[in-house]
């Protein structure tokens, strides 16, 4: 029963939007909360999911969304890859649990990523998997999008770039 | 998976932490909203457990240990009722999912309910289905105490209590 998580991450949010007048910094620190949780979650995700070693970041993405999203919060997004290079995807939910008790954001809080805290933990969570990504919010049913849509951009590894130029 | 709500609740409590220097203002303020939750988690109880109307505040406390905690929480406390009245009850927790990820208090937090959130949980909880109780924590074992109890005071309804006067 995921209500009392859904529950309990509104009020973090709701706290947050006292703590903070501007949409852009509540999204921040969302984002920068579930980077250290996304750090601590993987080894829980790795232990309990008996994955074995992505081979690319098609199936890292699937991964994701297959087995990450269905464990943590009971559905599955359908990915999409969005770049001819092969490293932009696009997680896909019609329904977004997180937002069970929520029914629209207010006017005053118009830029608020509500959700902000699922990009921040799968950043973290790749990163312990030296894996670097962005993680936004591309669309959003909250704002009046058809769908939910949370982009991840797999970034070349430092060492790749500092490679290639020398 | 009850991780991510477990990281989620950490979060808030750091959260919560930052913005009062006071532990006494972090537990009212966990309270509180547990509360706000407890009063819309209710209806979601009530639609999953299928339970029927309980008829004595030991019924009551039961109910609360082993279908909400194990509904919610994964985990069953033990109840043991601590006054002749009848109207007292204790929740002991060997385990305390909540705190999975918490090794001890920092020092100058001594005086934190890390885990205040239930106790406004229950009490929401209770005032919707018309039972007025006081919540509190009475042992922590992140306090170093051996168990972790929950206390439930059941108190007389106002109206009883005018009745009586008359």
């Amino acid at each position: 029963s995921r209500e009392l998580f859904v529950l309990t991450y509104g009020a973090l949010v709701a706290q947050l939007c006292k703590d903070y007048e501007k949409d852009e910094d509540v999204n921040t620190c969302l984002d920068r909360m579930g980077y250290g949780i996304g750090v601590r979650l993987i080894d829980d995700f790795l232990a309990h999911s008996s994955v074995k070693k992505c081979r690319s970041y098609s199936e890292t993405a699937d991964m994701i969304a297959q087995v990450a999203f269905k464990m943590y919060l009971g559905v599955t997004p359908s990915v999409s890859c969005s770049s001819a290079a092969g490293n932009e995807f696009s997680l896909i939910l019609d329904k977004n649990p997180l937002v069970d008790f929520v029914e629209e954001l207010p006017a005053e809080r118009a830029s608020l990523c509500y959700c902000n805290l699922l990009c921040g933990v799968i950043r973290g969570a790749l990163e312990m998997v030296h894996l670097t990504a962005e993680v936004t919010f591309l669309q959003d049913r909250l704002k009046g999008d058809a769908v939910t849509e949370i982009g991840i951009t797999f970034l070349r590894k430092a060492e790749d770039r500092k490679h290639k130029r020398n």
